[in-house]
């Protein structure tokens, strides 16, 4: 047991990835009192949101709870790159009978600039506060700890790693090339050597003084027996959970998982404005036909758009324009009650441990 | 003990990947008297080659050996797109006051078109033959089998696995987005799903009857205990043997391996005219830069330019040019004999399985 769970109250090195969006409070608070740890995402819910759910999730367990806050930084309003990206797709609105928004906003506040949601964590204390897309400001992170979180923060390379490490993160998430979802990538715009979760978790073991956690493909008791021998102290799971009972994930998105539309995943930008890997659908085939990456609004104008043409595609029935994230490793899910899986996960993760080959 | 390795007469689940003009008959055979399977990469070696480099292997082990082969498919000669990939390359020879060549050879002959290669192989008789790039004809398969060859072939798919599967292969290497060098897609013109050594590994070894080995990134113990957590019977590493003193690497392969450059790898076809992973260098740097992929030359026409714009730097003293293939692991290469990284292999495989978090 390493220090970092013992400290957390763990029973199990398991974690449920934030996922904004899909992650619940029952989902969470499941997780936690299976001896795990749930984890919610809030970069989409807003100060009020996140008070709502923290408390709905503190309702439900006294087990640390886990909150993930994205850190991107905020660019300058760019209404002409808006207008370019809302003409490239305005002829997929079209199929649908409907018409794109005039304009794109930018939907989700970065943890940067949002100091209500520091006055939520600060009044109702999750035990620990993770980090996507980057790091916060000093102050944010010294008010943070001396109020007794714990902090993550998420890193795909060794430059990010080393930059939580020094921030005064207490652990690093090795996200993964194969991870679903957003990839945590600090600067979007940068080469991306799109490490597996496998060699990042190995390399940022062995180079960091900070505890890993590994991310990227994980969907069973034996892919953490496995993150556990290349030197993660725990493993996080999210598309894992996405199938689970508690899952906000609609029924397009559960469908799609459960198909063999599983076996293939894209990393794209086209859906939110930053890369972030989905279930191979409508939308992630707009992507491989040539838009020109440079049309694409940034982050997370590019987003509401998104949302919107899902909107007008589910309106007509048509569930294959959502942002149905998911890992590699969809192939392998499972859809069942968050702590049945949770049982089955720590089942598996004795059996592989003893079994030697 | 898994029956394969039983029945190559295996102790460790160690092999030794291939690498056509790196590994050499002197490392094959270190490794498969350290007990694992130690290979040659044929490809580049022509007939009379491969049967020097295997009687010159059998004269130093009398374990079983693995011997690999390309299956590439060949394309009628298009010296247009040829002379427009030359005319792309121009500056960068006349930066090493060279000319490049007026034509691109096909300079290796593809397993499938290879009589002569084949009668190496029934006479010589080595145990394993294993196939990249796709899988040879039902002649040449029954042929070698009923010769007693045990045969692998790559896979980076579910579909190229069972493809391999239902043609007899005995085992599927799953080869992970992040290993080195050539990319085994059977066509490297298809949509690439990308998956991770370790998604592949699970996948494969779920759904296939035969043996999965895993390969890419594993550069360790823990790393091959890794793999064996996931369900492959053995890891195949390639950039772990890199820097060992029988490699046929280069002194700048070497130098650049052992230094951060190791850091980054890129999946380039710029090199060869297929995707492999290089180190980080000037090559790959060109490729970043923009080249239109659609005037790359086909395989292996652009990998004739590649070594000539090499020798050309070389000849000026700069070895940013080679083909320095190394998979997302180069960072935790170790420079040993043979011998001694088997030894540290077995000793730390044994430790990690040993070790329970």
């Amino acid at each position: 047991m390493s220090d970092l769970l013992a400290r957390l109250g763990m029973d199990h090195p398991i974690i449920q990835a934030p996922m904004a969006g899909t992650s619940t409070p029952a989902m969470a608070a499941a997780v936690c009192n299976a001896g795990g740890l749930g984890s919610l995402g809030l970069a989409s819910a807003g100060a009020d949101g996140a008070r709502k759910m923290i408390a709905e999730t503190q309702a439900l367990t006294n087990r640390a709870i886990n909150v993930n806050l994205f850190c991107h930084q905020t660019f300058a309003p760019d209404p002409a790159r808006d207008a370019r990206w809302i003409e490239t797709l305005r002829g997929e609105f079209a199929k649908f009978g409907a018409e794109p928004p005039a304009l794109l906003r930018d939907i989700y506040k970065s943890f940067l600039i949002d100091d209500d949601m520091l006055e939520v964590l600060l009044a109702l204390k999750p035990q620990v506060v993770s980090f996507h897309f980057g790091l916060p400001q000093k102050e944010k992170i010294a008010a943070l700890k001396k109020n007794g979180a714990v902090l993550f923060s998420s890193a795909t390379n060794l430059d990010e790693a080393r930059a939580a490490a020094e921030a005064g993160m207490d652990a690093v998430v090795a996200q993964g090339y194969e991870a679903g979802g957003h990839r945590g990538m600090f600067d979007p715009r940068a080469s991306d050597d799109q490490l597996s979760m496998a060699v990042l978790t190995e390399i940022l073991a062995a180079r960091l003084s900070v505890p890993v956690i590994a991310a990227g493909g994980i969907m069973n008791g034996a892919g953490i027996a496995s993150a556990l021998k290349l030197g993660a102290v725990a493993a996080q799971l999210g598309t894992a959970f996405v199938g689970c009972a508690e899952s906000a994930a609609d029924a397009g998105y559960r469908a799609a998982l459960a198909s063999e539309a599983a076996l293939h995943t894209t990393m794209t930008a086209a859906i939110s404005g930053r890369p972030a890997r989905c279930l191979a659908n409508k939308f992630t085939s707009l992507s491989e036909r040539g838009i020109d990456a440079a049309n694409i609004a940034a982050y997370p104008n590019t987003y509401d758009l998104g949302k919107a043409l899902n909107a007008a595609a589910k309106a007509k029935g048509e569930t294959g324009y959502g942002a149905q994230w998911a890992g590699q490793g969809a192939p392998l899910a499972r859809f069942l009650p968050a702590a049945e899986l949770m049982a089955a996960l720590i089942s598996e993760l004795k059996s592989s441990l003893k079994e030697n080959p």
